[in-house]
């Protein structure tokens, strides 16, 4: 087995549980978040200190990779992990997504998609042979199957749409479009993808080193969820993945989703929550059982000088904090609000928000720095006490300790 | 004395010494090669990194501080050590060289400078008191005087000149202008506004923790060198500078410059030459006696990707290096060449130049940062071989480890 899954707490008053993944570059603490490293790089943050916030496993995007350097020549190279100088457990995605949400869908059929380069137009065809292919050759620990993501709006009007959702980002208007006929088409095909990568994977002998996650799909619609649920776990694979969410719901439908799909999936094996989230939905995702997670918001957040605290987000832009010389957030003890000073004098303080300001303002690039530090850090300690929260059963205690996630779980003075 | 300079090894084939000098916020080697840190940042690089690297001692720009965040607001942070974390011997320079080089320069007078506000186009005065102020606010170790840096250029066409000559990134065609009236003026001026400088900051106090050094001007000509160093060192300050060198001659004219004016400062103090340099540059100026050194291109150059090697300088852009496994310098022990990976996994390899060169072509931040770092650490390992190559006096073998510097030695074989 390239992967094994060892659960090690239950919470008695929930399904959530703590547990471990090891894999061939070693193992990960569940619940687990897992930084994004797009393009083989958790933007603006140095591998050592992705791994000192606590992380224990990175994601990378096949999408980006396959179109620059390409998969070939990261494969050349032994692979993402000596690549990138991650020697942790990585995770790819199967490109599916990003040819849903990034790319001008060119063409979707039963083979596959062929999608135009975001670098200079070409076309590239991407099936679920393909995507195995290009994943075999990234290397990753966990590798996932190409999926059908079909857009949530009317094809007709989906450039024009999609540019104006971006730019308000809003939730998607799903309502407005009737897309329910192509909806059922990926759900379906999905099925049938998911078989073409069981299969490539299984022929290529890859599996005895990397291993292939299902994902379900079904959108908002219980039956559907519950119908690829089925469909998809019948496939026997080291673990399981609920697609589709987070993808312009609010919290409430996120939350019922997840925690209708997440105990359909087997209760022995990883079950992995795709592209969440904020907080609260982290917690509620782990109160419904499920065990992985990735989002850009830490490094994403941090670029746009946005940090995260147990009491919600600041934006470090405001004037309010040019002359606040106290940390991001005096609980934390990542670099930016513990210290990190160099020098032969005595202190090394934190970095104070007054200081991170002026670096933002000033367009200087040690202030993103410092504030996707801070925010991967404080996910991470999230998911500590997450771990430990789920040991001890007490969750109206942690929900004191992080009030922006106390809204995930449903009655936290229930034990 | 807020400053103490210790001369602890002569060469005895040339003017080349070693020493320390002692701040109130500890010492420094020199021969010593100050990393720029504009606006209270060494761009793209952590405070702790930068001491890594072995740089003791950074500099800051006041003209910059002044306008961002404001020398005030520093202040009220306890100055520049605390607000960026560096705790070490800090130099901030007068704000001389900005209003000549970045601003439109509206109005120059016997007075002082009035500029335009590069961030909001306000008009800020700045005057030998008033740089005083400024830099008492920010509080480095080592302050320097405010200079009257006239434009290489008729003054008419200076904005036009200027654009043209940064796009041709070439040499000021000083000679196309009659401009020897103005220099004189200028070098005269310097003279007058040292002893106000001098004068603000004896009477401020703040010369028990904080110490001035004037700057020597003259352009290229001899004469006035001499007549400018006489005249400066006439005022008794703890350190000396050799301004307008490097601001667009070629290395031979650098060169006969400093080794004229070098051995006119006096021999017990340090001796700081602006801005310089070029690893030939430092060394042939070391060689003429200079102890202190700052320069942009460690981490300019490193943002754009092209990194010094000890057989100069490699553009990591060239498709050359796409499939290069290397690191940036196989001798270098730099972050990026030695390693830094994370994880459980066993190897901690270096960043190789086909791993930079795909960070810098996707535009990651991780590129420049490894870059800049990679440039700071070998300019300090250049400095680290220059004090041993002065207590050893053995400037071949150094010129032999060194090939991109020997040009900067007369004569490696006198010895």
């Amino acid at each position: 087995m390239a992967l094994t899954f060892d659960i090690e707490a239950r919470s008695a008053t929930s399904n959530a549980r703590t547990g471990r993944v090891t894999t061939a570059h070693g193992s990960f603490e569940t619940p687990a978040f897992m930084p994004v490293g797009t393009r083989a790089s958790v933007k603006g943050v140095f591998p050592s200190q992705v791994a000192d916030t606590g992380a224990e496993i990175i994601l990378a995007n096949t999408y980006h990779l396959l179109l620059r350097p390409g998969h070939e020549l990261v494969a050349r190279r032994g692979g993402l992990h000596p690549f990138m100088n991650w020697n942790g457990p990585i995770l790819t995605d199967s490109g599916g997504y990003q040819v849903y949400s990034m790319g001008d869908l060119n063409e979707v059929d039963e083979d596959g998609v062929v999608f135009k380069s975001i670098i200079d137009g070409s076309k590239v065809r991407l099936t679920p042979e393909r995507s195995m292919e290009v994943q075999h050759a990234l290397g990753a620990d966990i590798i996932m199957a190409f999926d059908d993501c079909p857009p949530s709006v009317d094809p007709r009007t989906f450039n024009e749409t999609r540019k104006r959702l971006t730019a308000q980002r809003s939730k998607r208007d799903r309502d407005a479009y009737d897309h329910a006929e192509r909806l059922d088409l990926a759900n379906e095909r999905t099925i049938r993808w998911l078989e073409r990568c069981a299969e490539a994977h299984a022929s290529s002998g890859r599996d005895e080193i990397q291993s292939l996650f299902g994902i379900v799909q079904g959108g908002t619609d219980f039956e559907k969820r519950a119908w690829s649920a089925e469909r998809v776990c019948s496939v026997e694979l080291p673990g399981y993945a609920i697609g589709g969410v987070a993808v312009g719901e609010g919290f409430e439908e996120i939350v019922s989703v997840v925690r209708h799909t997440a105990p359909l999936l087997p209760v022995e094996k990883p079950r992995y929550l795709m592209g969440v989230g904020y907080e609260r939905d982290l917690v509620a995702a782990v109160r419904a059982g499920c065990d992985m997670f990735d989002c850009v918001l830490p490094t994403r957040n941090g670029r746009n000088a946005n940090a995260f605290t147990p009491t919600g987000q600041i934006k470090l832009r405001n004037a309010g904090f040019a002359e606040d010389d106290g940390p991001i957030d005096p609980e934390c003890d990542c670099l930016a609000c513990s210290g990190g000073g160099a020098g032969p004098g005595p202190a090394r303080g934190p970095f104070s928000r007054a200081y991170i300001r002026h670096l933002v303002m000033a367009g200087e690039m040690l202030g993103p720095m410092l504030v996707s530090i801070h925010n991967l850090r404080h996910f991470q300690r999230l998911m500590l006490d997450i771990r430990q929260t789920i040991r001890d059963d007490a969750w109206s205690a942690f929900a004191r300790r992080w009030p922006v996630a106390a809204e995930g779980i449903d009655d936290p003075d229930q034990q």
